[in-house]
């Protein structure tokens, strides 16, 4: 029987990210969040701060996955512009949200009150829901299988976690690791064969030069814990019998 | 007399960005060399390693954009499948590259010989040029608008830095940096209107808190250095007549 597969794409906006001048954080933060949920990061898109480049990336992405997440442009400046480019992909007007406006109106009471700025932040497109943020003022948004995060990675981390098992998925991909002293060019053919005989698995090849020493983490992924524990076992067996240290959880 | 603007795409191949595994590097940095030859990088598409979504990826950014830049999946193993994906993007065969054949045979003279696996790094879509490589053998390759790139940070560096004046672009965007203990939604009006006040700037607003107070980056980025530095002028004269502290350089 196969097993569903639950997939979904993310669009980072932000010109900061694109300029090399911020280190994105959030591809990785939401990539783990996703697995706990069962849910396959399948592809990330880094758009600029431009209208037409993100609709474009939005409508493939929420076509082309079961679920779209977007970090960044959520704020109250003039370079914020991710609802009213999510309402324009998704062909509905930008609404002030009432709720959203409440929060507003509390988080403000005590900061200076509620300009029309910070109004900005109550803006969502047509049908939407909130998303909290215990963070700061303004919450993320949902509106059907898009998800509007916030872009710095801590407020993303808070709204990831007040998603927390309301999303449906899968099994989660599990994985085990192990390093070994090799170059793998060495081991390249060993390797693929050991990923053919055990399908479900892939098998991942990340080298690295250490302490003057060539070797290489191999890392066993797929749904079935079983599965990952057998193949390891398997692959550190062949390791072995060729010759080389096997390090079980990676160098 | 507008200005030509040369503008670059990334693919970012590899299972281990989408699934957390690698916090990625290479946006920020091919970000930032590519701006020094003149070209912005305008987006960036991270995907597993699958041909298909290879294919469609790389198609769509190097037809999109005046370049296209790949890092990731050159190795010797299976999941290497850069070159053969690239390959049936572009509707050529996959080639030995005579040059890359013996770079290879030289490399490995000392470390046990030119093996099947090694062999696979000589193999370049027909019609390629190499990319020197000078922190370890494989090269990365160029074919086209194309550059195939490593996907290990540091010999990446390696195969920018060979490629560093050869590339066509136009005038690097330069950037001033203005910091305020501001909420950015206290003066997201007055940003707003500095930016329609220069055309051809861009104004990004970065929020922080930091040490119990909230503040904001403010980033003025255009091609022209001398409007770069009037605008950021203008905006620190409006934060300070608006009653803000500002801090040349950023916080």
């Amino acid at each position: 029987m196969s097993e569903r597969i639950w997939t979904a794409g993310l669009v980072v906006i932000g010109d900061e990210i694109l300029s090399g001048r911020t280190q994105d954080k959030n591809v990785a933060q939401i990539a783990i969040w996703l697995n706990v949920q069962g849910i396959q990061l399948a592809e990330v898109r880094v758009v600029p701060d431009t209208q037409d480049r993100i609709v474009e990336a939005v409508n493939a992405i929420r076509t082309g996955y079961d679920y779209c997440f977007t970090t960044g442009g959520i704020g109250p400046t003039h370079d914020d512009i991710t609802v009213d480019a999510i309402a324009v992909a998704l062909g509905v007007p930008v609404v002030i949200h009432p709720e959203a406006r409440s929060l507003m109106e509390r988080y403000y009471e005590t900061r200076g009150g509620l300009t029309e700025a910070r109004l900005r932040m109550a803006r969502v497109p047509e049908g939407a829901d909130l998303i909290p943020n215990r963070m700061s003022g303004a919450p993320g948004i949902r509106v059907g299988n898009l998800f509007i995060l916030a872009g710095v990675p801590h407020i993303t981390a808070g709204m990831l976690d007040a998603l927390t098992g309301t999303l449906e998925g899968g099994r989660p991909v599990v994985s085990a690791t192990i390093g070994s002293w090799a170059a793998e060019s060495e081991i390249a053919g060993l390797l693929g064969e050991t990923e053919r005989a055990f399908e479900g698995v892939a098998i991942g090849s990340y080298p690295f030069f250490r302490e003057g020493r060539t070797g290489a983490n191999f890392v066993v992924r797929a749904t079935d814990p079983a599965l990952v524990d057998t193949c390891a076992a398997e692959l550190g067996a062949r390791l072995s019998a060729a010759g080389y240290e096997v390090v079980k959880g990676g160098i």
